[in-house]
């Protein structure tokens, strides 16, 4: 676009006092689908229970034989590949969680109107592909090369830039065995809303690096500088500063709200006995869960880890909860074996990035 | 529950202008997935892109072979049937469209705070399982039989009521070839969220009907009260009139939103020139569509009908618009073999339901 964005395509983002954010959001929520809590039970989250962030649209692929990648840049050999090519490459199939970094965005004071997540934007599953090494290395890097950038097919504006989706990665990062090219999702050719029919999957990393759609990768001698990479996806404490961008996964955790709900309200019912807790944790870049605990009105009792279950992918906990009639707030908090542990209190970011404060459910006793 | 139920399970719904409905309904939101417009390209929803209206919790099945199906009251001989049990019956596939009652809830005013669905509850999918009929055949239905009540195994609240979800059927119309007892969609088996491992499916009408990890079919004489017969899904302009049970799914449409979008409030941007314009229509009961209307700017021009794909399944229609620079508002306006036509204005329900005003998107042209 060579003239300024009409004004109706860089939206003024009112604040929640303001007001009429809230169809937005409403309409966001209902695109962008929430995990379901209940499906902590799956080691692995079933087809259209994981969470979604589409920051465009999905693109209508009505022939994924005709897909093509390029591979570009400063490389010794610009490739453009067919998925039959990539398939022809080793294929490897890895267990990873992924997270929006704006999941928790709405539990944090004051709220950033954008993507209005809780506690609701992640899901683990399995995903099979090429690692991106076999691509890199059949084309070549040349010696200059300082990133690598993955352009999606999905195109729209944000603040009134207009830009195909598009991220980077150190080419060091590039090289290691952990990047994926995949095309299949729990056993199953990649859904449309996935990234079908060929998606970046970068494990260890908020899932805004996992760039779905894939149609591009560019190798180039400088610091990316795409809108996705810039202009956003950077915390900060306020409007202005530098910052510093969002990478890797901070550790947290999860719980199965006990008992049944409300409708409306979700609020929970509990049956008085023994009520067995269950739940997950995860953290980023790899780092192993080395403890849980749960917290029932603020007091922290330890939870029983079941095995890992995968570098990149998410633990089970389970906790025995003798539970008396009352009302009460349940809480989980895990540590990594960086020592990193989940605050209580909230994460502040401006635009509501990498919140990771406990998980609470209240719920009433009976 | 013996007692009245705790207020926090009986939440008083505050208005739009009270306040805090917020949270909940993005939380709602957020769980009950909803279509994606772009997936009107697809004449089969692809897995996880249909829409998902969850009452309560998604029941965790980790044996589904375990999975019994009781059938009693008014019969001749109660049964007790496997999944293995109903695979052995005939097996039919029906592609069926269906919509949530609630439906554009947030495109009426007042507003009811709950489900604030605008355009996206819809889906169509490809329905594998056993007609009703063979079950209710083998039970063997009494002469005094006036309903047949089927219920799911998810449980909770709703306006202060514990119950199980539960629906009715006249025996008349469970007898008909059209509902299935389902365990496959588009192919697969069942996801959780869809109803794992056992549910109805009622075409034509509003997917209330069509109760997922369906436990209990009962055969009774009288007209059933459950909460979700006779506390909701009833349309009434005020409250405490008597009102008429919502059914049959009204006449309906939806376009693909053309170009491309802003990511915050997905307002859009299109080309000039030849812009072709895409879409489906429904109606309920199996009454085929027999015309569709693009609106610009409110003038209706004649779309051209798609073949009809299915007694229940939605039909395509296609428009090439002649778009110059400008600010647009497009629309479409499906009418049924009835004579049924999409209203211009609202069609208000006190709660929401039934709301098949025409479908309208701001566009920019550049």
């Amino acid at each position: 676009m060579t003239a300024a964005p009409h004004p109706i395509l860089n939206p003024v983002r009112k604040s929640h006092v303001e007001g009429d954010y809230h169809d937005h959001e409403v309409n966001l929520a209902h695109r962008n689908h929430g995990f379901l809590l209940e499906g902590l039970r799956h080691d692995v989250t079933p087809a259209g229970m994981h969470y979604l962030l589409i920051h465009f649209d999905v693109p209508f692929v009505p022939a994924p034989d005709a897909w093509t990648l390029s591979v570009g840049g400063l490389v010794e050999t610009p490739l453009s590949l067919k998925l039959a090519d990539l398939a022809a490459l080793p294929q490897i199939t890895t267990r990873v969680t992924l997270e929006c970094a704006g999941n928790g965005r709405s539990l944090a004071r004051p709220r950033w109107p954008s993507q209005p997540w809780h506690v609701e934007a992640v899901g683990t599953a399995e995903w099979t592909g090429t690692p991106l090494r076999h691509v890199l290395g059949r084309a070549g890097i040349k010696r200059n090369a300082q990133e690598v950038v993955f352009t999606g097919a999905d195109r729209g504006f944000d603040a009134g830039i207009e830009h195909d989706y598009g991220r980077s990665l150190p080419v060091a990062m590039a090289l290691s065995d952990d990047i994926l090219l995949v095309t299949a999702m729990n056993g199953q050719p990649l859904l449309p809303q996935h990234g079908a029919p060929l998606r970046l999957i970068v494990p260890g990393w908020y899932g805004m690096a996992s760039v779905k759609w894939l149609t591009r990768i560019d190798v180039i001698d400088h610091a990316y500088q795409g809108f996705q990479q810039v202009g956003t996806y950077i915390f900060k404490q306020v409007e202005g500063e530098a910052g510093v961008p969002v990478t890797t996964i901070r550790v947290k955790s999860l719980l199965v709200p006990p008992g049944i709900p409300d409708w409306y309200s979700r609020r929970r019912l509990v049956e008085r006995g023994t009520v067995p807790l269950f739940g997950r944790a995860w953290s980023g870049a790899g780092v192993p869960i080395t403890k849980v605990e749960v917290g029932i009105d603020g007091r922290f009792s330890p939870a029983e880890l079941d095995s890992p279950a995968g570098k990149f992918a998410w633990r089970g906990w389970r906790f025995d909860w003798s539970a008396e009639p009352g009302e009460y707030e349940l809480s989980c908090r895990a540590t990594d074996a960086n020592g990193d542990v989940q605050p209580l209190g909230q994460r502040f970011d401006r635009a509501g990035f990498g919140n990771n404060t406990v998980h609470r459910v209240p719920v009433t006793v009976r």
